[in-house]
């Protein structure tokens, strides 16, 4: 029953160090249903925990030893204990937001251990506000944050009536039901499944351990000055060596208000996701006195359709690149910002469409691992950062849905940020809602709270530039 | 303002790993003061984190680099962030005794991270009997159980209408109060400062660097067979490898009840909280279907009057040895335990005091610092469990104690599970309570609070035997 790791995950295994956990997490808020009594969210909890079978994903551990080897194998955990990974929790009082994050930061700093399935989720009480929250956390080589959200949304259900819905971690009968995904048509890593990214990142992980042909190739990549791949980022203070612990903070905007500025700008929603990132990061680095002269540049996933990539994905889909947009950090007027993103994107998605499956391959698998290429680019010599931040943007379920009758009101990934690249923000959009999850490193990025009002008034500023 | 970090502690520092945090803890539960608020806890939370000053000892972090020689120094925090370290949690409800462990349990099992200062505190509400409870966390370079103890009593008072008190990591002016832990009489480890319990250990690093003319004197004394230095313990499924995680249980007794035991037996408190702990074992192996034929032995460190062991320790008091106690558990009767742990520890405590001064550091040596010393101990053949558990009892303030009011009712202490040695009992007398703190490997001590019941029951046996 022991398995062999495939190399991404072992790359994601060997990279983590206590600096630099190598999970994914996720907050999710839960209406409770009507009539729900007192002891509402210990039921929730204990059906969480009293799973008849859990699904092999979450059973299997990490092993070495002299019979693998010295190899990593996934092994079935023969003292599977189950309270140790599904816990309930409660936040102090006022039971703000505040609170919460602050729990989710502390939760996402702590290192999951190899002994054990890689994996724990935390119901919380105590939200003044009456709703559920739950808090989980997953090994990045079990799953990515597309996969994770599909995994979610698969014990979701539209119905709120329904009941005897398994938890995520549940061995279910059959094929995992599909995933209700559609996203927004300009919502990016359209259709890009779990495997592909994997696929993508096995490359990464391959050219770490043996630097040659994908290597010079990835070397060229990363010197050519288009800008899907100039890798000619400022340094600033998101760019540092980053210590263990965490901290988080989200928020969520109405899509329509995002779709509303896109239309009125000739925009995307994607374009509009970003220029909101940008005005944030330069007041935040403003009042920081550290916006850099010169853009900030964002690593962004995204799908490419097949027939564009010249790339077919090992399950016949899209395949997925990485563009490096330029900010526009620089530039003073949110229009011009918003313009500036566009234009990025545009080139970006251009260049990648000409560049060849393997450099397609080495972009994504730069954009996707840089923890595990870091070194690799070292050798090459180069030692500015490719890019000054990730901002992802990952679809979920388009309408409302509800989980034994609770509904779920917001999802928000907490993300890894790693060295060199101390801030991480990912989107999901969900029933209407653009949730916004920021994740930094609690020493290099102080008071990250702050960027959710500015997220908020670059919102406003976009919506006055474009006149809606 | 670099210092050199002296060897125990980096001992300590380099034993640890993963699955072997090295940190102490201790949880204190308070009373609130008559006339408490709502926001009682929150404010109690602000007094801990709103210092003025930290005390040096807390701003420290270990730090090694190219410019130390690679040598591990204490270098202060530049960047010190106090909500770092003193956090306000909560317990879900019902808000029981068994979910104050659970969430103590999860606190202990993560690391202490090196660029930081080695310690947490996080003041805890949801109690559903209204008192508040702190769960502390400081790395064994720091301090050890009895400087930890000190440390909390040099800041309550026995004035309840005293306001305006430190928290325990605040810089005061002058000297640290003095401590009032006028230890019971028969209670050992009295005056034993933490200052002797460290030049002790400093020779079992000493040994782990240097395996010389020391070790070979504590390789004559491991195999010697008189029962302080008796070190063939059986094997049992405490004496195996562990996991990082961990399992906490505590309770308290009127030290009156074992006093009334110990009278009317001719034995000591001490005698009796180890026959508690025998009794309990072995109910608790029983049922586990895992009691070994012959007894299990406990080590138990012991004070040492200075003129005893020949041995002024390095403030003059006195210096601490330790005793291997056969804890009689293959003795089916409560009586006949109490009488062969009486025996063992009186023998002991001779045999102590007929051994040279370098034995008795050895053995104190091997004693406390199992981690450090187990690859000596392995290099010289000697592979069976020296012991099977460590149980020690650090005196604390034997009157009611006050912080801000908040009067303290118990304080509980949690230890350090190593390789080889999974659970570890540590005791505190204070206020006419013995208290007991159980901490163990999660996955190696299963049902952990199961010995909490047998602990009660093997008193209460106790005193029926002893016809009190």
């Amino acid at each position: 029953m022991v398995n062999p790791i495939d190399p991404t995950a072992t790359g994601f295994l060997l990279a983590e160090n206590r600096n630099m956990p190598m999970h994914v997490g996720g907050l999710q808020l839960f209406e409770k249903p009507e009539g729900a009594g007192r002891g509402y969210v210990r039921e929730m909890y204990e059906q969480m925990r009293d799973v008849e079978e859990i699904a092999p994903l979450f059973l299997q551990h990490p092993h070495r030893s002299l019979r693998t080897a010295g190899q990593l194998v996934w092994q079935p955990d023969e003292q599977f204990d189950i309270e140790h990974h599904v816990r309930h929790s409660a936040l102090p009082k006022p039971g703000r937001v505040r609170e919460l994050f602050e729990l989710c930061s502390r939760l996402h700093s702590t290192r999951l251990a190899w002994e054990r399935p890689l994996w724990e989720a935390t119901i919380i009480e105590g939200l003044r506000d009456g709703r559920v929250a739950m808090y989980t956390k997953t090994h990045h080589a079990l799953v990515d944050g597309v996969s994770a959200m599909r995994l979610l949304a698969s014990v979701l259900s539209t119905d709120p009536d329904e009941r005897d819905m398994p938890a995520p971690w549940a061995k279910r009968p059959g094929a995992p039901r599909p995933v209700q995904h559609d996203p927004p048509a300009d919502v990016s890593l359209a259709d890009v499944s779990a495997q592909t990214v994997r696929t993508a990142l096995a490359i990464a992980s391959e050219a770490a351990g043996m630097p040659g042909a994908l290597v010079r190739t990835l070397n060229r990549s990363v010197r050519n000055e288009t800008s899907a791949l100039s890798l000619y980022a400022p340094r600033t203070i998101l760019n540092q060596n980053i210590t263990g612990s965490r901290r988080f903070a989200a928020q969520d905007w109405p899509i329509e208000r995002l779709r509303a500025v896109g239309r009125a700008s000739g925009t995307t929603i994607n374009d509009v996701v970003l220029a909101m990132v940008s005005g944030a990061i330069r007041a935040y680095l403003l009042e920081l006195d550290a916006l850099p002269e010169t853009t900030l540049v964002s690593m962004v996933p995204v799908g490419l359709k097949a027939k564009e990539s010249h790339l077919a994905s090992s399950d016949g889909g899209n395949a997925v690149g990485s563009v490096m947009v330029q900010l526009g950090t620089h530039l003073s007027d949110p229009a011009d910002r918003l313009a500036a993103i566009h234009r990025s994107m545009s080139d970006g998605k251009q260049g990648l469409s000409a560049m060849t499956p393997t450099q397609v391959l080495a972009m994504s698998a730069l954009g996707q691992a840089p923890a595990i290429l870091a070194p690799v680019l070292r050798m090459q010599g180069i030692v500015r950062p490719p890019y000054n931040l990730i901002v992802s943007n990952v679809p979920g379920p388009r309408t409302t849905h509800y989980w034994n009758g609770a509904r779920l009101v917001g999802t928000y990934p907490l993300s890894i940020p790693i060295n060199g690249m101390a801030l991480n923000i990912t989107c999901t959009s969900y029933d209407g809602k653009m949730c916004f999850g920021l994740t930094g490193c609690r020493r290099t990025v102080p008071r990250l709270q702050l960027m959710l009002g500015h997220l908020d008034a670059e919102l406003t500023a976009l919506e006055r530039a474009a006149g809606v």
